[in-house]
């Protein structure tokens, strides 16, 4: 989802920008687009407070695209990671340092609880001499999140592509920070990479140049054609998100939003979340019906009331809102409204 | 450069398509994008007459990916590879061979011509044993293009960016075809891959997923998310193609602004092509003014008359006209007239 405001200025823009061109058509070597992009990045590094020890990337692909540059630009074969699994994604991260030859250690597992858990703080034994430790601040499938940056000695690398720009982050206590932008950034097809200025340089020989970040740094992220589309829109998130009082206030409008949907659903004998208080994620919350035989129903009324994308993933079932930065508090209203009336209903 | 149909139709559906949400918010897992990105590939398959025993894959990225994605995907560390080179993309595909542990044979190399030739039919010895011929197609830079279709034993492979959909192709000749969207396409950021089926299945272990076609095409497409306004867009153009007689059509229109260019350039003494008449591009056209130093004022003057993007590339200098697809042949026509008109008033 996206901000209608953006939107709308997207749309304004789409056959007519600067120079009368459309922004899909602009050369990226052009001024217009290395000014967009610029601006872009000064944005980002303003709204997340980024030092400027701290490189910013923009690059083709998603955050899955990064589960295997991580390794090829930050270790060498045969090295040792940590890793904590709280989920899919932390299952597909985990992949890609496994492909690309590490010898993974997963410190700390939520399987067991079935994904409804984080590992709590000092809980977990780092390794010594592991490259990094990485970790998924936020599962969008089981809807679990950390409250809590992970220590470690290691740099710490994580997959923000989910809670990225919910709410202030520190970025510097990460070693590396990568997103895709189809959550709270713009539509998909851009990878945004923070990584700290004394890992790069590390690259192994045979990292694709579109994915090693020492040359695309050294380049401005210009050594492909950039999705310069998907740059454009960022930089009017961004904008957005400034004008809206920035990360602040979107963390306080979303813990609300959060709050009050969670409130729905445990004040209420139809619907459970199975997640543990402490792990909820303020982006994702699944929830499951008391009868799932009512499943279908309950989508199909959601979608009349223009509630979409609420099936839950397919490997899990029930239901998930996914309600990012875009999401208006009166769009989480409109759910609990639609789910209250489905329970009285049904219940 | 887009057509501005397709702009305009892109513009007033942004922010209500289908559902009445933006394709740039939609799941790639809903129903609406799933069918788009089916009717895309659709027409792709009937646009370009692609057989059957071939998939057609969207990725994100760009071609650049693909020089290392090639080598991954079908050859092992140490084979032995021929390359054709005629410039710099031959060269970056050249390097991402190399990245991946092959032996390059560069069986004929344009080079000594700086570029403005290629290799005549039947002038090349392939390597027994390679496991790929690779060779690309149109030069941007250079502005050379092929006017035949190379043979050989191992399976050619095409980096077809900037030529794909220029005109009709014989898909059947070809091992893979990779091609970057954002010259004929669409926007960047999408590239689409056709892959004969029997090269499937041979990807190396350390293959990114996304970018093992094998993975991505028993996915269809979807093991990450795809670059869905890329897709999105790439339908609209081929549906515009379609629309205005294919690539017959699309042929017979970029040839004849080709000589129309070529004939101005020739007939005058202010300007100089330096291709061999049997190596120019359709698509790109370099041109060198008698002196460089109006270059300034000729691409000042350009501008002016709304004639954008003629810089020749930063490593060449001079100018260069793009006429893809999406220029209309007034387009053409009025690139002529300021030539002929700056000439008078300069030569």
């Amino acid at each position: 989802m996206l901000p209608l405001d953006v939107l709308e200025l997207a749309q304004s823009e789409l056959t007519d920008w600067r120079s009368g061109m459309s922004v899909l058509e602009v050369s990226h070597r052009g001024k217009d687009f290395i000014a967009c992009a610029a601006a872009a990045e000064a944005s980002m590094r303003e709204v997340l407070g980024i030092p400027d020890n701290y490189k910013v990337l923009f690059l083709q692909g998603g955050a899955s695209g990064q589960f295997d540059a991580v390794p090829m630009n930050i270790s060498s074969e045969g090295d040792s990671v940590d890793f904590f699994n709280t989920g899919q994604w932390s299952k597909k991260a985990i992949a890609g340092s496994k492909r690309q030859g590490l010898a993974v250690n997963v410190i700390a597992d939520e399987a067991a609880g079935n994904y409804t858990t984080i590992p709590a703080p000092g809980s977990y034994t780092t390794t010594p001499g592991a490259r990094y430790l990485h970790y998924t601040p936020n599962e969008t499938i089981g809807g679990v999140e950390f409250n809590y940056i992970p220590e470690s000695e290691a740099p710490l690398v994580a997959d923000a592509s989910s809670t990225i720009l919910s709410r202030p982050l520190d970025v510097s206590r990460y070693g590396v920070i990568y997103a895709g932008t189809q959550k709270n950034m713009g539509p998909s097809g851009l990878v945004v990479v923070i990584v700290r200025d004394d890992l790069l340089g590390a690259a192994r020989t045979n990292t694709p140049d579109v994915i090693n970040w020492t040359e695309q740094a050294a380049a401005d992220s210009m050594l492909n054609t950039p999705p310069t589309f998907g740059i454009y829109m960022l930089g009017l998130v961004l904008d957005w998100v400034k004008a809206g009082g920035g990360l602040e206030a979107m963390g306080a409008r979303n813990k609300a939003k959060a709050e009050m949907l969670y409130a729905a659903i445990d004040n209420s004998e139809f619907y459970s979340n199975p997640v543990a208080i402490s792990a909820r994620s303020w982006m994702n919350i699944p929830f499951i019906l008391a009868n799932p035989e009512l499943d279908k129903a309950f989508l199909a009324g959601a979608e009349q009331a223009g509630l979409t994308n609420l099936a839950g993933h397919r490997s899990v079932g029930g239901m998930r809102a996914s309600i990012y930065n875009a999401m208006p508090i009166q769009g989480v209203q409109a759910l609990i409204d639609y789910m209250t009336d489905f329970a009285a209903k049904n219940g």
